[in-house]
């Protein structure tokens, strides 16, 4: 609380880590790229996973849990997975330590305790998911297999970042199983609008759905569908992926069933998932120079009432009628927060909470329980009015929606301003370097270009819009012909 | 399905096993020592989990998350910490792979791509959290600091069994901070009231509250207090601890605060946990030859409905009726599956879901339709009786309270003709050779005598109750004086 943050315009990246930290979401831990989740950060990140969890039972999904370990040679099956994992696996090696003989109270690994085949620390579970899958499957009764699992999973990162990027993070992976390649893209894309509808509807972020190009695919997958989310830098972020896997692993993990007609077939799959990097997204959307500003569907503390007091008998006199405002918006499933403190000044809280991103905030003084009124203002647009408490429960359900629209208007407006479409390679770096955000061009369908304009620009294919007119045209890099634009950004 | 379980009075431990794994509660993974919890297990943890998490949040705990890897000097800080987990650690030592050059397609551990320092796989979070403890608490107004997390932990186990002993298991920790010894005690008592609560009150399990001797206390504790259960094998198993750290740790990570007369003082710490191992006690304590026995609170499907028809058209107008009593019931938060699979006859039905431990079914044919009844049956005493559908909903919600208080107190009787007092070690031995459960003896008090009676016997003290009478006496091995009787017995 002591000084202010750094402000947005001048050092967006020194503003996301400190406001990180001191709205007490996260913070480094003294393991290299692990990060802590404090209490704050937490219950934001347990409000996401309560409701996602819904909408996976909601569509027929059940949670199970798979092991962290993957072995080595589990990882080598699926040779496009091991590829895209091997470089950035904690690996381990041994199952005991020993007292130290040469230094005392110290403690060392135990040569004799080595394995005799390395375990990974799962970067993901499809190799373990699939291994057990060959046990569960052995006709198309077994099918589908809709299953999903909240976990940790490690992939060693040299730059890390708190919630974008760190070397542990906390997901859920959805595995399914299909009897059939229609069924499992139809899942992959039912997932892809759950996903969707989470991000909009209660992290207030629109995104644009797509499909990833061959260099940017999911190791392993035969198709990676995503959402894209625009930040307030100018730079995209992937917020969730859902990937069709044809019969990759099963073919693998030699996950074979027999269909209706006695056939023995291989197994369609599907992966898909989201991950704390959410949070991050969360806080780089909406958030201003004062502080977060979260959505109301996903603040753990939807409204805050602060006393304004002179005399401890002015203060009994609110408590008492804070205590019914506070009962009325509980009924309605409004969580509210009483701020009564007697440590700290209305002005030092106010600023706490905004830091915080509370949406509404209520302060009531002693001449406004006379007035039967409340000052209420929102965090969003910082504007304050005075209500009347008769009917302020109604007030503050109203509120809230309208803090949700205007939320995900002022994004959607954003975002939508800064989707540019070039013509020529000239235009797009300019735009890359001057606008930012998403730009929409003509690209030739070819690796070879895609790693070219990465290696000059920073940008890579977000993605190939689902939703997007198919216009053919000239790629603007080769001139070669394109059947549809695609989006390219600068991306977290 | 195929063929009956192994009895519990043949074979109880292989009993458990082949249960476990035919009700889908878990099996062993292909990951040694690991284990994959299935679906249908997972969502009876899963209630255990919301069940639990509601009462730590109602006694003022939030939940955070710390990193999973623990760096080793970390550990060798708290010495005791230290001996109790060295010898069954998974170490991380490098982070990459690379592909072996000598055998294409494999990958090996890149040489060069060693840690600097080794991480040890969370076997518990004490030495992570109090270096993190240490940043957070300068003064007292900092306390108390009441954390918990849900984790996967990794403790190396050369003999391991589904839910009971398994190399990762899945447990909540909390970890908390206080500023006086009193407050830390109160704290570390709460919560095994919370859990005894827990325990007895959904899983329908009656424990014994106590303090575990020095030698079976927890690594880095001052004290470690224990619920203990009786299992039906007449073995005891620990259902969870609470331990009072004093200020070991904060010593070990050197966390002090400034007290309210601006002294600086270290912290005290409390830290408790329970684990999947419950998922084991739940299995053992209830079950029977037929399958599980699952009480009604923890049950995920606590009520199945299973038609009886002889025509499309009789199955219609079951369904309809169904259709209703469902809605009824579900109104009352009861959840209900309707298995109308048309693959299966009813008796398969009636097994499966009997084997699976679901509290009441309800059978329903085109005669009791017409007589407007259902059979209901409950899985715990195996009875059927025919109730009028009118009065269903009312005769469910009083069958289920039933079950509870039935399973509850047969657990509770079971327990009580199980606990033997004995004057001699001749009587000590002889009790728990044909007879099992508690042996309570008087005890010197000395970790030889506690060490010489586990090595002849087999059994440990499970603990000195709390709730006892303190009657003086002499132990029954070196006939010392003993302040009071302890309870031991052969234990999971
Ligand atoms: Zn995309
Ligand atoms: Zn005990």
């Amino acid at each position: 609380m002591s000084k202010a943050l750094p402000s947005r315009s001048e050092n967006y990246s020194e503003w996301y880590n400190e406001l990180v930290k001191r709205a007490d979401l996260a913070e480094n831990s003294a393991v290299r790229g692990c990060m802590v989740i404090k209490p704050y950060g937490y219950s934001i990140w347990e409000k996401m996973q309560q409701t996602l969890d819904k909408m996976f039972k909601d569509t027929g999904h059940t949670n199970a849990y798979f092991p962290l370990f993957v072995p080595k040679s589990f990882l080598e099956l699926e040779e496009g997975h091991a590829e895209g994992f091997a470089k950035e696996c904690a690996v381990v090696t041994h199952y005991r330590l020993k007292t130290n003989p040469d230094k005392k109270g110290k403690l060392m690994v135990d040569p004799e305790a080595k394995l005799e085949e390395e375990l990974i620390v799962r970067p993901t579970s499809e190799a373990v998911i699939w291994n057990t899958y060959k046990n569960w499957i052995q006709s198309y009764r077994d099918l589908p297999l809709l299953i999903n699992q909240w976990a940790n999973v490690v992939r060693w990162e040299m730059r890390t970042r708190l919630f974008l990027r760190t070397a542990e993070f906390l997901w859920q992976e959805g595995h399914t199983a299909h009897a059939t390649a229609e069924e499992a893209v139809a899942e992959t894309k039912l997932i892809l609008d759950v996903y969707a509808n989470f991000v909009e509807n209660f992290m207030a972020l629109p995104v644009i759905k797509g499909v990833k190009t061959e260099n940017e695919r999911f190791a392993g997958a035969v198709d990676t569908y995503c959402i894209e989310a625009l930040m307030q830098d100018g730079k995209a972020l992937q917020a969730g992926t859902s990937h069709f896997l044809g019969q990759n692993f099963a073919k693998a993990f030699d996950v074979r069933f027999t269909d209706r007609n006695n056939q023995l077939e291989y197994v369609w799959g599907t992966s898909w998932g989201v991950s704390t990097r959410l949070m991050g997204a969360l806080v780089m959307a909406h958030s201003d120079d004062d502080g977060l500003i979260l959505p109301p569907n996903l603040a753990p503390i939807q409204v805050v009432i602060v006393p304004i007091y002179k005399s401890e008998e002015g203060l009994q006199k609110i408590d008492a009628k804070v205590a019914e405002i506070k009962q009325n918006l509980q009924k309605q499933g409004i969580s509210v927060k009483y701020d009564n403190r007697d440590t700290q000044r209305p002005g030092f809280k106010f600023a706490e909470w905004e830091l915080k991103g509370v949406p509404v905030r209520i302060a009531i003084g002693e001449r406004d329980l006379e007035n039967n009124v409340a000052e209420v203002a929102r965090r969003d647009t910082k504007t304050k009015q005075s209500i009347g408490l008769d009917g302020l429960t109604e007030e503050i359900i109203k509120l809230l929606a309208d803090i949700h629209t205007n939320i995900y208007q002022r994004a959607l407006a954003f975002r939508n301003e800064h989707i540019t479409e070039v013509k020529t390679y000239e235009e797009f770096k300019e735009v890359l370097e001057n606008k930012g955000g998403f730009v929409k061009a003509h690209w030739d369908g070819t690796s070879e270009t895609e790693e070219k304009i990465k290696e000059e620009t920073k940008a890579t294919i977000r993605c190939i819009p689902l939703d997007a007119e198919k216009v053919a045209g000239n790629c603007i890099v080769t001139g070669k012909p394109s059947a549809q634009q695609v989006l390219f950004a600068r991306a977290y």
